[in-house]
């Protein structure tokens, strides 16, 4: 029986997502917890599937995975199970029973993040959850007009972590700019995102916002196809991995 | 001249506000943080004086100090020095120069604590900054009922943690429940708390909500002085010093 869960987690004290193959036994990740708590579910070790890869201090409201398990239990009991052994900084917020062929990545449509920058002042009880820049004063019809030219299919090596991939190619469908008081929330729809790519673009829409340069800098630095030219990544701290989004059909009980 | 700041912090990492005299260096405390700080800016050793001592774990978004400097700079410039040297879960977010003999203890007229209660589904990223009880279903009239008997001048013996203190008299101006979506905030001004009162008053009132107690309970557990029969104290991470009262002529530029 392959189960699908969908999770939130405080990114702040995990070294990223995935299990990493390093000699220290201390780098605690979020797959490394889960996987542990499925372990002690089931009885046995027990590997996730999981729909994308966060890193160090990125949160999630709605993370995917999967696994499968010998035993047909209910859903919400098998949530409550998983949540019972799980630490108090990730919580299992729904279970779906799915068929065997299901895979969080390969049946993946589209990956939804938000970022939030807080414009206010800045707030110790919010510093894990937002970035707080230093310039205030965002021109944010400038950064509307910007995004723009991120829409549709583009190779983003300029504004990615530079790694041994072949294709640099995504499709990004929305960038919404959303601001409600002191907050403002970009979120980014699309196919999928390079490592390191919403936090640099959001940087890129913030060098707009302060006037450093022009929504026509952004094409050019993005036709340019090259990391050098775009500015410098912003904090995890106000990166969420929103929702992973999949064909209904898809999600029907086996 | 003597300053005094407004501060907040998240109380998340700290053990507590006070400086503890115990043989351990990694005692992480607050008004620890701000000395050292303070140390830094004035190149000599200056102890602070504070308004509230708050315990391991608890917030504040007003908390009240006030040292003392050779130096007489701009209340903003010596707010900026300060933060430059805090740690990132400390800000002070106001300076006000007053008079030399003005103490934050002594001349302060009115707390206000608040405390945070999530009735929606647990979510890790608000963990340590709400309480969420098992029992989301709460008859909010019944405990506004049960708050008007604290009302007033009482001896709060039965709702605090004993020690070797002889007056348990304080006086409570008002208790407000106020209700958003699931988020239920607790608001409670008086002349002053005694140590894990305002914890366990509100989880009496939380009793109250899922009725294992009347609002006539509280009123006999009130009258009877001895903890022994007020329940279990709240946990930490929904508990806000939120302001500290001064009278406005106390405050004048010296």
């Amino acid at each position: 029986m392959r189960y699908m869960c969908i999770c939130k987690y405080d990114g702040t004290n995990f070294n990223g997502f995935q299990v990493q193959n390093k000699p220290f036994e201390d780098i605690r990740t979020v797959q490394g917890e889960i996987e542990k708590a499925l372990a002690g579910v089931l009885k046995e070790e027990t590997p996730i599937i999981y729909a994308s890869r966060t890193d160090e201090g990125v949160h999630a409201i709605g993370q995917v995975f999967t696994f499968d398990a010998k035993i047909d239990i209910l859903e919400y009991n098998m949530g409550r199970a998983i949540n019972s052994m799980l630490p108090d900084d990730i919580f299992v917020s729904k279970v779906i029973k799915v068929s065997d062929d299901f895979h969080p990545r390969y049946h993946c449509k589209m990956k939804e993040y938000h970022y939030i920058i807080n414009l206010g002042e800045y707030d110790p009880l919010l510093r894990n959850y937002m970035y707080f820049p230093r310039r205030k004063k965002l021109d944010i019809n400038a950064m509307k007009k910007a995004s723009k030219y991120l829409i549709g299919k583009h190779n983003f090596k300029s504004f990615c972590k530079s790694s041994d991939i072949t294709n640099y190619e995504r499709e990004i469908y929305e960038i919404k700019l959303e601001k409600k008081e002191d907050v403002l929330t970009v979120k980014i729809k699309g196919n999928g995102f390079l490592r390191h790519m919403v936090r640099i673009l959001v940087a890129m829409l913030l060098e707009v916002g302060v006037s450093n340069y022009s929504p026509q800098d952004l094409k050019s630095i993005l036709e340019q196809k090259n990391r050098r030219f775009a500015p410098k990544i912003l904090p995890s701290s106000g990166l969420y991995l929103f929702k992973v989004f999949y064909d209904e059909e898809m999600l029907k009980k086996p």
